[in-house]
């Protein structure tokens, strides 16, 4: 059975990872017959975000513990992450990912990744596992790997500062996936474009069938 | 197009919206042909579980605000809700049910129901529209309306307290539905059974699907 680490960023789009995203991940990796063990790193959250009015809450979180509540309590720290226990690696998207796992949404081209979600990255690429990045995620991958052939639909400013990294992106719409088969690099745009929760089950689908090809 | 209102008890198993229920419950929605509009009761969260741990957290939630997590912003207080403006309704499971919507963990047939949860019920009931009940929030149903027929899967403790509140329980398996017809009542057991995500998956659709005959 392929077995696949999910890497989670909080839960909740505006600070965490997208609910929608991640949950349909982990649908779509089961229903195409793999398995999954799902990683967050132990760190405070960048801020808690009031998701009805958009205003910064007056507390802390932890990314570890807000993201168990997506994984039902069976979630590791990513600290401990071993690519060799893993054929594939995984990141949904939401803007916990370019707020905790980088610092894209504030530093832009200058973002800092998270050393554990650098080394997880790295370590899969370096044994030649695929990678699946959703939504925002792809710019993780483009800060950290460079070269790499990848999408977040299309919206102008993040393109822009993916090929400043030195990737390559490429266009999309719902539910399309772009396949970089020579670094094994699975990336589709589900929420950066202004998508039905239908159409981002179709994306998560697509990208894990995908993933599933490289392995 | 189908119209349902879904009702969320806040963002996680414990003590909130079981979210793989919720997410899954959506994307049927849509799947199928669907809308849906999220509501929630603004009321305070009984209390907060680190879902790691299981222990409870020293701080204060809001059921609104952690459920607009799962619906990206959008959605309405309970008390807002008109029966008048949906075809049907449809509450996914977690302890959030049993413990914000209700007080059946902790009162079992002695609970207490929400007054806008007990007000959308009896109002979809007598207009005739279909509800749907995933995984413990059949109990609700139970509670409010009596005699119905239901399934929370085969555990024995929750089926007892739902026949002492006067209602049927028939035992059901992984993705299984009890439609009853008369009351156009449709549940499934979803995460009261040791299911996979792909089986809530076949849960939510049945369910959906049942409940968009009975419309």
């Amino acid at each position: 059975m392929k077995k696949v680490a999910v890497v989670l960023s909080g839960n909740g789009v505006f600070d965490g990872s997208e609910i929608h995203e991640a949950t349909l991940t982990l649908y779509s990796i089961v229903k195409n017959g793999g398995s999954y063990e799902i990683f967050a790193p132990n760190i405070e959250q960048h801020h808690v975000i009031n998701h009805i009015t958009g205003e910064t809450m007056p507390e802390k979180r932890n990314v570890l513990v807000e993201s168990a509540r997506i994984a039902r309590g069976k979630i590791k720290d990513l600290a401990s992450f071993k690519s060799g226990d893993y054929d594939a690696l995984i990141f949904p998207g939401g803007f916990g990912v370019a707020k905790n796992l980088c610092s894209f949404a504030f530093d832009n081209i200058d973002c800092k990744v998270n050393k554990d979600v650098e080394k997880a990255i790295r370590d899969m690429f370096e044994q030649k596992k695929p990678i699946g990045a959703l939504c925002i995620s792809p710019v993780l991958l483009a800060k950290v790997l460079g070269h790499i052939e990848l999408t977040i639909g299309h919206d102008k400013g993040t393109a822009d500062a993916i090929r400043k990294f030195g990737a390559t992106h490429k266009e999309t719409n719902h539910g399309e996936v772009v396949i970089d088969k020579k670094n094994k690099i699975v990336t589709t745009p589900c929420y950066m474009l202004d998508a039905t929760i239908a159409q981002i089950g179709d994306g998560a689908n697509n990208l894990v069938k995908a993933i599933f090809e490289l392995i």
